[in-house]
């Protein structure tokens, strides 16, 4: 498997081509994107989502912000990108892959002030952009051969969200281990929760999973409990949005509660991340800081109003999974298992470019 | 309080009106039921919904049929609202108080037997449907008493699905001692889970709260764990369609999850029901037959379809949450705690109807 499954990004020159995630499954619409507002809008709205993609979106955007600038003054083209900088800073406040990214992106800047070339700092940028966007492939393939090891014939598996191709590169991180496993042979069957407000698993998860031809069934996030209390899962995978050393970690609205759900029925739960998702300056999940969104996402499904007139909807994105509940992480560098205070720090160790 | 905030359902004669529940919040339309056909389809549709609800119009769908029939012989008579009662019977699989208030109904059919007298069993039938709606408004003001202790001023609280007034003949089991604190002058908020895939949350809870003048705020299902663990919540109350004598009971899916939510950051969860809930030949939850309703509710939104076509939905109604998740359960006999094993089968005894 070394085609990924879906392509929801494309490096194209002057401009980034994405699935507009908000039109799916109705529409596969292509959107191109080339000022920094526009890729703004796009991670803002959902348009490119999921943790990893936001980040390989957010480099790409400060990428093609500076081909633009190739003929500006140094002065000119630094105020500008660290301005597209920042603002695709702004995006969004949870996950940890896009500050990530825009430091590395940051630091290309910095290294590369010396020579006060915009088309060596721009060739340079758009080199990191790309490296961050392979080596994500790189980390689907490897966290995929790292997790396929847990799913055995005949596994029903429970995901929650959408931390699939469309959440990356292409192969995902939860539904990396599924696809690599589906495509040596091994039997199985997908569950996935809706996730509302934005239907990411009804309409993002059940539309890749069935166009890879896999077996996915959806349901309602609340269904998640008595479908593991029954012992109707085997396993349950997801994603992360923010891991923190403790091993408490940020993903969407209901993934503590689905984990609290499978450690009460002992069924194993599984984050699957790549190590960019650590945050090394954070122990403790009490921590993260929570995006509030718009609270429309709540009262209108599909254009149609739901609740009443005139009555408060409130709308966390996220919500923090305490560490006690994940049986362990798959991420490019192989599984990590408890003591997460140890084992998530010896990964920082590992990796020069993490410090 | 003697008032109910709502009427759900109004016994007519020879005919039931109800609110059609379907079609709330965006428009309160009355249904008139006559025949044992139109109160089926209202109570599988849940035009009609909410146990106890559901039992009142059973009840008054078997007293309504008799009416009809005042003039057949009693063979006539017999068998036809023996046939009622089974059609009824088969509408919802899960709920307690349908079987138990249809079981009143044939009890009078069997007392009154020997007049062979279709006249005289009618009157009979429909003073037994009054009486079980007149004890439901009584068992909402005695629940809403007994329950108004336990929210304090400035309390915040959680509730799953609709167990309002529009679940009953109109004070409702969970929202009972909301309405009873409001009224008493008590502060108090209430966040309303949205309760998919039917949203009897977003639409009715929020809708019968608006209306009474209460603060209302709904969420989506998932958000209620990063309230409560974020200590955005004081108090748990939720209904029940069924109550087994060890204290698990099943109730709409999710409240399992909300439960050990709650449970883990130790915010009290109280279940309120009339004891008609309790299904006294259940030890425990694991035996609580579990609806599985129509994908097409999971499926689609207010008539758009929210995944891609042909991928499969799974749509169980209920789940089970242990009575260990359990802090009491609030009924028209007052406080019950635990142990409950003891506690709720002290209710049978008190009462000789439950035998």
């Amino acid at each position: 498997m070394h085609e990924p499954p879906v392509k929801p990004i494309e490096w194209c020159g002057d401009e980034v081509k994405i699935i507009d995630q908000r039109r799916l499954p109705g529409e596969e619409h292509i959107l191109s994107l080339r000022t920094t507002g526009e890729f703004e809008e796009a991670i803002k709205t959902l348009a490119v989502r999921g943790a990893p993609l936001i980040g390989i979106a957010a480099a790409m955007g400060v990428a093609v912000a500076s081909r633009r600038l190739v003929s500006s003054t140094w002065a000119e083209f630094e105020t500008s990108l660290r301005e597209s900088i920042q603002v695709l800073h702004g995006t969004r406040p949870t996950a940890s892959n896009l500050f990530w990214a825009l430091k590395r992106m940051e630091k290309i800047l910095e290294d590369t002030t010396h020579d006060e070339s915009p088309e060596a700092c721009s060739r340079a940028l758009v080199k990191e952009a790309l490296g961050i966007y392979e080596e994500d492939l790189e980390m689907g393939i490897k966290i995929g051969k790292a997790g396929a090891g847990l799913i055995r014939d005949g596994f029903s598996i429970l995901t929650h969200c959408n931390a699939g191709g469309l959440a990356t590169s292409g192969f995902g991180t939860a539904l990396a281990p599924v696809y690599w496993a589906f495509n040596k042979g091994v039997q199985l069957k997908v569950y996935a929760d809706e996730t509302r407000p934005l239907l990411q698993g009804a309409r993002l998860t059940a539309w890749e999973l069935a166009r890879a031809g896999i077996d996915v069934t959806v349901i309602c996030d609340s269904a998640a409990h008595i479908m593991l209390s029954r012992a109707k899962i085997d396993l349950v995978l997801v994603g992360a949005d923010r891991i923190t050393l403790s091993g408490d970690f940020a993903n969407k609205i209901g993934t503590r509660g689905v984990a609290m759900s499978a450690h009460a029925a002992g069924v194993p739960f599984y984050v699957a991340a790549p190590s960019s998702t650590i945050d090394f300056d954070l122990e403790k999940g009490a921590q993260i800081p929570i995006e509030e969104r718009d609270a429309l996402e709540v009262t209108h499904v599909g254009g149609v109003r739901i609740t009443p007139p005139g009555v408060a909807a409130y709308n966390p994105a996220f919500d923090v999974t305490p560490a006690e509940y994940v049986s362990g992480f798959i991420t490019e560098k192989g599984l990590i298992n408890p003591p997460y205070l140890e084992n998530l720090a010896s990964i920082r160790s590992d990796d020069p470019q993490m410090h």
